[in-house]
């Protein structure tokens, strides 16, 4: 699971899709009009953002990071992954088949 | 933790309820009115849902699944576990007295 | 990434403040408007929450830790700590920087 962040709705979406049409996630989930608090360039910003929750294969990574670095319009984009430890089988193997 | 997806907010309590009266789940949190853009039977479709962050102790992870497998109205449910590295003391032995 | 959550935004607002003005955290994003189904007391609850998803480094726990429970207004507030796996080296160095 990749977690970003944007700025935008229409950002979120610009994302999502291009994972999603380039069958590099299954699918993304996008959490509307989150605040977010945090540190950069020695102030402290406080501004309103949309956060991805992205799920793939753990061989997609890089190609998520690629993606995301190309479309994103922030300096530094947020990009982390998480392990994931189960999950259903039916539900694992959809996202298997749902990406390249 | 374990996160599914859900249709609608009904969906959601239904799951969420039986989880926690069951005693499968200490808390389950329910976040409202996501956007989720995702590949299914060839198309990409965008719609709402309702993302479910259930709580528990690792060893409940196949009830969990079961539960939502049994009370989910997609063909396919989210179901994705995620492993925990650290906690607060009291909020780790709060999971383990909220569940069998 | 460390997650918590709370009772009110103002409470959110607070904690995030704190942990990101402290140095301990480079990042807090908040959930508005969950909807927490949990047992408490011998009782299942139905209440309206805040979801804080903390980023920092790892050796930062503690600290958040001993934050969150110093400022939080709940006997036992939630507390629980997830492994990051990758993550973008430009996001990464930044975290590293915005944080003690």
């Amino acid at each position: 699971m990749v977690m970003t962040t944007v700025g935008s709705e229409e950002q979120a979406v610009v994302i999502a899709d291009a994972l999603v049409n380039k069958k590099v996630a299954a699918c993304v989930n996008i959490i509307p009009s989150i605040r977010s608090i945090y540190r950069f360039k020695g102030k402290v910003w406080d501004d309103e953002e949309y956060l991805l929750i992205i799920k793939s294969t753990e061989n997609n990574y890089s190609e998520i990071e690629k993606t995301i670095t190309e479309l994103h319009n922030y300096e530094i984009p947020e990009i982390l992954s998480f392990p994931m430890e189960k999950g259903s089988r039916n539900f694992l193997n959809w996202i298997e088949e749902s990406v390249l």
